[in-house]
């Protein structure tokens, strides 16, 4: 391992507090998967009866805990969630479910949790053999160590190129009383969400039921986690998850067991917040990025056109360049829409760089000046906007982050 | 402009000895577009009755000069070949199409050419309007220039981002008599061929008529040009472009009409051979690349399956940036299959680094040895193979290069 990347320049400039929340607790272990000297593994313990939803990668090569949970997610009951990091435990074969089998057991007799209940993720490198002995003894010391304000602590065991723990705290009204939504994030690189990204893991005293957290957390994603892109590499060990403890049902908050209920609309709001919130820091701690991207594609044939073309846009390594050169390329964003494929009418086709219309009506606008351009390029956040002259009325947006040198060495170089 | 980047480490060693093709003439000249102190302009000029054929960029925003010579090429003959490099005249709107009739103007009166008999391209920046008024009087310099034994020079005129001028020649047999095909092209950043590549133009003096000639390009394209990516990002200027003087008949060769002609079996073997050749030319001179990669996927659903998946490992920049680091970091191939959607058992994958089988049954092989694999990851001929295990019998193979700094370093200040 190299030494540690310095924190992304992009990096918020403080964490929030965030409130414990009724019915959670957290811990942390250095449990030696693969980092010496700081904490790989962590713990969260809920009360009986926490609801929980959750979307996992859609990978044909999924990692062993994401088949674990997209079995066990179907129970609706969460008590207790493990995460290391240091290894993906993904493409290990049936020795990769044993180890996955042998760690719920471990977390089981420990936190006295039914292993149906208790949720699995690993992150870090493919393909290496996890030995989750070396969990033996380690959940014992975390169910006796656990604290409901160790949150950000537990953002911190599941970092691997990350160079910030990711959490994000948001309220909610519910039924007139305010219930609390804490997040949680690890990803920098490897991230081109396909139902979710990297880990996330959001948890709330809200009382709702887990079919109602799934509705809402299958629609959030897709403007959210599903909508970011590091590198178009799609993860084997895509993982979110939303807990709801419902402790706040103690406090006179309405138990919710349909999402079409009027009551949520609070919730929802608070949780989409909570989710892009999540996303966008993911984005900002993409492997060597010095710049956040946001991409607006409008005048496309259909949502889903005008979502494949911003991918195309954000996935284009020329784009990508030539943000982190700082030029303002943006003869390579026709290129990038002309590649996806999608209905566009290059004669019709204008391009905003922030307020700055470089090109119009298919060719580069009269009024364009390098120098207001140029000095708009410099920032540390790009807005880039297309119409692409379709005549639809198909609208995305879509975060990346800038292909810098940086990115190259993080990954020439990562399993050693 | 930077200074010239150093000659791409994967440069052939030597340039073949191109043999003249009778009928066919060359002649470059500095017509100042964009470089300084070198050529960007090639004229060539081909006799009558020469027919032709071309494939071109499928995408949505095709620059002005290939928009021209989809309409032209219907006639199937040709004349006159003008490439100018520096300026891409891509999305340049009317005024584009303006300059491409010009430029086709100028050039008929030098050549004595119908207008509609002349095929041009552009290669350089996009969104730059190009003044064809700088190619005024350069035409008739050129024409009274033009030499058969001028291609290689040619082949330099059109080089951008190129560190080596791209050419291939070889024979073959046509009804007893031996015919010539000479290949040239340019690429090396925004390769990601969807019908055909930046420029690459091929003469022979067989005489094949034109719907023969775009028969054998559009299927030898598949598994040449349509195989190879750099950066993924198609070009808004790809042109592939196959022309035939005929001039072989008079030494004896027949003249073929139809594609099912037994005759042609060698010419299309050889025809296949210089696509292939001018395709790898192109990834072994990718920007900043060290090495060149080829990917083989077998056992897919279906040859398209087996595409998209080497395609998605090919353009992967995990993948690309772990091979630029010589670092033999398998799971980040298991994680591209993943991507890719396409049917694959993950518990029947395997994976080979040339012949070292790194994983297999969904695991890492039992006998991997990192030493083993991590020497192999020196040498700059990467070959990697991997079977899907969908049970099919889909195979594919496609080639790429590696992820460098270099990469991000030229394209960060392109334009400047």
């Amino acid at each position: 391992m190299a030494a540690p990347a310095p924190v992304s320049p992009l990096a918020p400039k403080s964490y929030p507090d965030l409130p414990t929340i009724e019915g959670v607790r957290f811990a942390t272990a250095a449990a030696g998967i693969k980092y010496k000297g700081r904490t790989d593994v962590m713990l969260a313990l809920m009360d009986k009866g926490t609801q929980a939803a959750g979307v996992f990668t859609k990978s044909k090569c999924p990692s062993a805990p994401v088949d674990w949970c997209r079995a066990k997610i179907k129970g609706g009951k969460a008590r207790a969630l493990v995460v290391n990091s240091g290894n993906a435990n993904a493409f290990t074969g049936r020795d990769g479910l044993e180890q996955v089998k042998f760690t719920a057991t471990l977390a089981g007799k420990a936190t006295g949790a039914p292993a149906s209940e208790i949720f699995l993720a690993s992150t870090g490198v493919i393909g290496e053999p996890l030995d989750a002995r070396k969990f033996e003894g380690v959940f014992e010391r975390l169910v006796a160590e656990a604290r409901p304000d160790g949150m950000l602590e537990a953002a911190r065991a599941i970092m691997t190129t990350d160079t910030y723990p990711k959490v994000v705290t948001a309220r909610a009204m519910l039924g007139g009383v305010e219930v609390v939504i804490n997040g949680m994030a690890k990803g920098a690189g490897m991230i081109a969400p396909d139902m979710a990204t990297m880990l996330a893991y959001v948890f709330t005293d809200a009382p709702i039921a887990a079919p109602v957290l799934q509705a809402m957390l299958s629609k959030g994603v897709k403007t959210s986690f599903n909508a970011i892109t590091v590198d178009s590499d799609t993860s084997t060990s895509d993982t979110l998850m939303l807990f709801a403890t419902g402790a706040a049902a103690r406090r006179g908050a309405p138990t919710i067991v349909t999402a079409a209920d009027r009551r949520l609309a609070d919730f929802r709001r608070a949780l989409d917040t909570v989710l892009l919130d999540l996303a966008h820091q993911i984005v900002r701690d993409g492997e060597g990025c010095r710049k956040f991207v946001e991409i607006t594609v409008e005048g496309a044939a259909s949502a889903a056109a005008a979502r494949k073309i911003a991918l195309s846009i954000a996935n284009s390594p020329l784009v990508k360049t030539a943000v982190a050169g700082e030029d303002a390329n943006w003869g390579r964003i026709v290129a990038a829409v002309g590649k996806a494929g999608e209905k566009a009418d290059r004669d019709k086709l204008a391009i905003w760089f922030g307020d700055i219309r470089v090109a119009h009506k298919g060719l580069r606008d009269p009024a364009y000046s390098e120098a207001a351009t140029s000095a708009y390029m410099k920032g540390d956040k790009i807005d880039i906007a297309v119409d692409v002259g379709a005549g639809g009325k198909g609208t995305a947006t879509v975060w990346t982050c800038d292909l810098t040198k940086e990115y190259v060495a993080i990954n020439g170089d990562y399993r050693s």
